[in-house]
């Protein structure tokens, strides 16, 4: 039996992922929106009978339990841990920062038979999956490099907000670069120890920001990470690449390349190519039927398509339980966790550091909530460099 | 009148360059080759007249007036000094360090009546001609990024020789990365004044190069340029990134791009493409109706169009000229100098010095000859770390 759905944001991630949600089965009964009014307008939009800008109103919902966080990255960790103490089950966007990103750990470990995974719907891209696969029947040979690239247009609001300020989680790095760090963990079984990396803002103004207001988060972005064993699989001594930027209007460049001993593969936009060394070239391994006609703005297509897939495989994870709110791992196994999350914040992280430093950083993954005044402390810290 | 040429090396571009300067209407005088039998074997197959495995046989060949120096990096320099010294004109390859770099300066700046260039012919690309004149035109805005990348096959010999060794000059960095500096350079008018980079040596042996031998030259490489101003362009502040990848059989992939506050330029192999921000997505603005059939094994498609643009501007320098040995700078003002040589070592040593130290370093182009110890002193340096 498929439960209802409550869904938190009114962004364009939310606006598909409705429709997606119905297309699967599911029921979407209530909307939660910054304001009354972006809350209502987007519900008679997509004719959700519920709405409202109270965070409760749609978690102590009867109808709710699932609930989908789409929102911006300060507001996750709240209403992502609340959610679960409610005893709800959870989807959610990526956390502002590792230790927000560590709270939602500790909910979910404290939760372990609600569902709780983070939304990176790159995981489920067919495309991405196929690759995984591939990867382990040992396509390539061994592993080598990595090497990820997405430009598209900008990513910032229309209007001053979170999209523009780095330390509330805008930017490439924190907004793509994120997918990326997580998607390449997951198909090459292996962590990030050690990263390097470069952040720029080339664009502090535009039209709608502009007088004292200046963008603080990244439009480009390029770092590298040196994997180690994750005790998964053979990714250990990998170098991954990943350029990001957002300062080149029209349709998004999405690119993973995975190059080994024995060949590669290559997923553009939502099809993968691969070549075998010795090969007679490249060769189409999965197409995409459906064509690039859907592209949607603000959204690279593999994400869209991605999300589908992962709603497909939450209707299959829900599907045969007899209780609304209980559910199988088996089809949602290959989901982004909170612990995969926490680990991308602290790459996200490392790769900030090195960017301010100019060194390698190392990747610790935080093992116990830090002081709480480290955040202070770390501002103090920036402030004298 | 054109001079008569005498041409040093045996490899695969001096093997296409005979016939592009015959081409042109260049009388190929002498061929130098490493051992008597390759000087022999070469001469007979290209008809060559003139053979010999002494330096001095060519340098003081009477018919001789243009020396095209492609051999092995580590005698690049002494043969260029001496032919320069010997008043022959000279194009070759780059050298192995950026001591014998500096050395080569010296002599060119002690005659300045004779023509010294670095054959790097991406600069003669009319795909590059015409992205540099645009990018002078404003195209794409205000640089911000230049992103190169080139993959292909290994670059090893087929037997152990100078390509396996790094101390040598062998490896992506030094025979491709190189050229790319010097392109990005020419391109955006500025120099690189940090640089950060990564190399890795993943094939360390195979079929030919096995038991106590190794390679150690790389054969995947990345690094990233941060540009100051050099005084002729406005690429300051622009960051370069550059990824040589040589696991990769197949065909060269080569592409260079620059993105800016207004449009991208995207040279793809041979082809230029465009697209202003704004506009209706890329727009082809330079073919190359020769289609890629000519891909010659071992050399990139773009260096070898590019080598064919570079003889015939070596045409245009002489062929006015009542004299032969006589030339114009006008239609080879554009190419790589000796002292852009220099500069593009002296990156190519800072991305291995950062390499090693996993920190950006800056770019000092030397400015004057360093104590001879200085090499013995790095080594033992390096034997510490």
């Amino acid at each position: 039996m498929l439960p209802g759905v409550g869904v938190f944001g009114t962004g364009s991630t939310a606006r598909m992922l409705v429709p997606l949600l119905r297309g699967e089965g599911f029921e979407v009964r209530a909307l939660w929106g910054r304001s009354e009014e972006e809350a209502r307008s987007l519900a008679q939009e997509l004719g959700i009978p519920f709405h409202t800008s109270q965070s409760d109103d749609v978690l102590l919902h009867p109808d709710v339990d699932l609930v989908c966080i789409y929102i911006s990255p300060p507001l996750t960790r709240q209403i992502a841990v609340k959610a679960l103490g409610i005893g709800k089950n959870v989807v959610c966007e990526k956390a502002a920062t590792a230790v927000d990103a560590f709270k939602m750990v500790t909910a979910a470990r404290y939760y372990p038979q609600l569902l709780s995974i983070v939304g990176n719907a790159l995981r489920f891209l067919p495309a991405f999956v196929a690759m995984r696969q591939l990867l382990a029947e040992g396509y390539v040979g061994e592993l080598q490099v990595c090497d990820a690239r997405v430009y598209g247009p900008s990513l910032l609001d229309q209007s001053y907000g979170w999209t523009c300020e780095e330390l509330m989680g805008g930017g490439g790095l924190h907004t793509v670069g994120s997918t990326l760090v997580d998607l390449l963990s997951h198909l090459t079984g292996a962590r990030a120890i050690r990263v390097h990396g470069l952040l720029r803002t080339f664009v502090r103004q535009n039209g709608a920001i502009r007088g004292i207001r200046r963008v603080t988060s990244d439009d480009f972005c390029f770092f590298q990470m040196l994997m180690g064993c994750s005790g998964r699989g053979t990714g250990s001594g990998v170098c991954c690449t990943v350029t990001l930027n957002f300062n080149m209007p029209g349709a998004f460049v999405h690119e993973v390349m995975v190059v080994g001993s024995a060949g590669r593969l290559i997923a553009r936009g939502t099809e993968l190519y691969g070549q075998r060394n010795g090969g007679n070239g490249e060769e189409l391994l999965l197409g995409d039927s459906e064509g690039a006609g859907q592209e949607v703005k603000d959204v690279p297509l593999p994400h869209l398509r991605g999300l589908g897939s992962m709603v497909k495989a939450l209707k299959d994870a829900f599907q045969a339980q007899e209780e609304r709110r209980s559910w199988v791992r088996g089809p949602v196994a290959m989901a982004s966790t909170f612990e995969d999350g926490l680990y991308v914040q602290t790459v996200v992280e490392a790769v900030k550091r090195s960017s301010r430093s100019g060194e390698w950083e190392s990747v610790e993954v935080m093992t116990q909530e830090p002081d709480p005044n480290q955040n202070l402390c770390e501002a103090l810290q920036r402030n004298k460099n």
